[in-house]
């Protein structure tokens, strides 16, 4: 039984940007180090392709549809169960450094008057985290401790993220902003010890070191490789254009389904199929994975030296990919494998080590990854994910033949150029063995890719007649997957149990003639 | 605009059990007046076949899958939203007389801290309902104000609904139970003005009364014409055997699906199945149903006095039916019409009067029918029914064309008989204008009946080659159901406007080059 779980998540991490994933140039040897230490999934999917939504499948183990935070932008109802409350039950604790993304529900806590300044209320705004250090990064934070941090290194700012941790110097002497790509080839003005990725794998470390022999449930979770892409040096400059991969995007694919057509022309996609920007913020995304790797080489110095990987769970993933100019596209949300498969590694003391694994792996199977891993309670009646210990150690006898992901793209601009108002604007995913079918709402034609004869998903299928059989048994499996969901949350198993066929008990005689 | 809202709910009343409805025997006169006074809908679907889920969504205008409250036993959700929070978000209050069904979401209430006495831990544990009297009306509650009051009128008991409302003297002087339905031929042991429905009508015409000028909805909600089927007297005895409908059951139905089957051995089944149980049960339960209509009277005629019908929306319907031995069965669940079609008449002072309406309307019209007579916002990023005056009113141009029911079956002995676990035993109905269609969950195989050909629902075409089209029809209709279910519930569709495409004024200037 494991006594320490160490969750490391990295913010859109492209599953093939890797050594150990065959990544040509790119050297990431403490995460080699780790896949030698246990097993690489490689084909892990997110259940979805945006940081909030996916995040809340990793810390409940729930499908979206399921949880119900379909977007960043789209709070976790108090009603949903996390991870750090499972943890709780059983007199743990769960313990964050870096990123959640999560959002107070705020209607929820005012209806049930939450919204003071108890204990209870800052957990549930965390999500049932509590904080070593929160630093979500994706904007100026001035009173954050990240931000304080940086004054008292010396960065003179109100706002010293703004101003130096994303910004650079030119080669005339003037600052620039990072939210510019084209100064993704310039050094961030920062050193590289008071990086994000820096500090917030010092925090880390401290509580790690603090804990001493008592155990511990601890989620690392890095703000990068995610935008602004500014790195500090030596990485800003460690990788040059050929020695990253080569982008993937076909012609055809401008003829796309209308709304991956209508995200080819958000601004972000414009800028990437510019060849210039994909040449100047590839090899600092590089060099981000480059310094996140140094830093994750520390971390895994500590564990070696104080002989904890014996009893720690350490897992290792990401929240979604980048396209990074693939398909004519930049960002993440739609359903490309490279914003939807993610790295992932589980080195679990009693598991397999430096296998790589090709089975289908889904986010949702964390938390219950990690409660059979310290012994806990399964919760079957909200949890939809699967333990991985059955793969790590060879026990599972059956594993599931689909994954799925899912999009709410009601908050893109692309939903009001398509003239469409606020509403039902959602996608699923159903990943099998072979294909891949994407389900639009509001009566859109689906989409379908044939993943061994177009493993770069450049032809679309999805309205290909002599595919319609395959399209019809993949709904089928859709359709499967709805009505499998957990929405029975308010019971456990045993209770249900002990419920069944008792109503004589409770005093209701019902039936008898 | 209408003031005031009665939402009246009958438990377990069949949808052909009215004179309006074209029952040839049974009289209910004021039911008959309160279609004269609106629009009788033909054509009702509750969500579930059982009181707790069908409850659940009548009060939140969502479907099971979205609300969670699969069984009588399962709590709905501290997330779930419900009329009384959308009222009071508006400054008016719900009020209950009655039978609601709700139980207390105990491991929200203990992880949210509000397991206390507060107000608000009150109101959550009566799903936001501000109580007049609550009576549910199918166990013995000593302590309730019923008995309370039963007790001041002279039934000495610690407990006087066992002992005097479900009780009965037979011809020997003897005391029964009303739990045995062969008792249901005898008089209550109290007098007609003291039954469970007498007691509630009594408590909401005090309420209306001291409303006087003020503004109300007001949740009147009857325990009958639910089990135990016992009558006070004359209305006891007030029908024969042949003034009720025939009995609907065919032999072939000794074939049916594995889980109709399964019902079909449940002790109330079985206890149907016998001529002499339908000859004693019918009766009674049509006498309730007298005995209700009589007491509806009473409200309507306050009404009256009043003057109110011209600014008070009056809703009529029913939780469910009951099978009282059609199909071979008793009590409900399952998706026979008898079960899941029920009285729904809405008097809108606006709309039309003595109309009959074939249209498809479902449970979860009744929050946005409320919300929209009283001018409220409709909240549509959480409430999944429609607003029913545009019916009423004549000015919807499009409406549903199927209807949906959900059955959770876990809790019942028939799971245990066929040898499943707790786990995930759900079915769905879908029931158009021609066909009704249930799909089970875990492989099991569809039902289908042709409702044209076979309106009494007794040849499943669930597995006929020749209809596989029309299954395959019917499945596709089912999946856009399930995409189409309120995921997003934690923002409103004002704030999901406000927050698309809208980075850049929050400080993220991503994918600009």
């Amino acid at each position: 039984m494991a006594r320490n779980v160490l969750f490391i998540m990295a913010d859109q991490f492209r599953f093939d940007h890797m050594g150990c994933a065959g990544h040509p140039f790119l050297k990431t040897p403490n995460l080699d180090r780790l896949a030698a230490r246990g097993v690489r999934f490689s084909n892990a999917y997110v259940q979805s392709g945006i940081c909030g939504p996916s995040r809340m499948s990793y810390y409940t183990g729930r499908y979206v549809s399921s949880h119900g935070a379909t977007h960043n932008r789209v709070p976790l109802s108090l009603g949903e169960v996390t991870l750090g409350w499972h943890l709780r039950e059983s007199g743990r604790r769960l313990v964050l450094a870096g990123k959640t993304h999560v959002l107070p529900d705020a209607h929820g806590m005012r209806r049930l008057a939450l919204d003071g300044a108890s204990e209870l209320a800052v957990l549930l705004r965390e999500g049932w985290f509590e904080l070593v250090d929160r630093h979500d990064g994706h904007h100026g934070e001035p009173d954050s401790n990240y931000a304080h941090w940086l004054r008292a290194q010396g960065y003179d700012s109100r706002d010293p993220w703004t101003d130096y941790v994303i910004s650079v110097t030119d080669e005339n002497g003037a600052v620039q902003s990072g939210w510019h790509m084209r100064n993704a080839r310039y050094a961030a003005r920062i050193k590289a010890e008071h990086s994000e990725t820096a500090y917030t794998t010092d925090r880390a470390l401290g509580f790690i070191a603090e804990q001493g022999a008592a155990p511990w449930v601890l989620h690392l979770s890095y703000v990068k490789p995610h935008w602004p892409y500014i790195a500090p040096a030596p990485y800003h400059a460690m990788y040059s254009p050929n020695q990253c991969l080569p982008v993937k995007r076909h012609p055809d694919e401008w003829n796309a389904h209308p709304v991956q057509r209508a995200f080819m022309d958000e601004e972000v996609a414009q800028s990437f199929q510019m060849q210039d920007c994909i040449d100047t913020v590839r090899p600092a995304y590089q060099g981000l994975i480059a310094e996140l790797d140094h830093h994750l080489g520390r971390v895994f110095d500590a564990l070696d030296a104080a002989d904890l990987w014996k009893d720690t769970l350490v897992i290792f993933c990401a929240d979604h990919g980048d396209y990074l100019g693939d398909h004519w596209l930049g960002e993440k949300e739609l359903f490309h494998d490279c914003v939807q498969k993610v790295p992932f590694i589980v080195a679990d003391p009693e598991g397999a080590r430096g296998v790589a694994d090709p089975r289908l792996v889904e986010a949702v199977d964390v938390v219950p990854t990690i409660l059979d891993a310290l012994g806990l309670p399964a919760a079957p009646h909200v949890v939809e994910g699967r333990s991985l210990l059955g793969l790590t150690r060879g026990t599972a006898t059956a594993w599931r033949d689909a994954a799925f992901s899912e999009l709410d793209w009601t908050f893109r601009g692309a939903r009001r150029r398509l003239g469409l108002p606020v509403g039902n604007h959602h996608a699923w995913m159903v990943r099998d063995g072979r294909y891949k079918y994407i389900h639009w709402s509001s009566g859109m034609r689906p989409q379908l890719f044939d993943l061994e004869a177009d493993p770069d998903e450049f032809h679309d299928l999805g309205d290909d007649p002599a595919l319609a059989g395959t399209r019809a048994a993949m709904k089928e499996k859709l359709l499967a997957w709805f009505t499998a969901l957990k929405r029975r949350t308010t019971v456990t198993f045993e209770e249900a149990e002990m419920r069944t066929d008792s109503h004589k008990k409770a005093g209701v005689f019902l039936g008898q003639w």
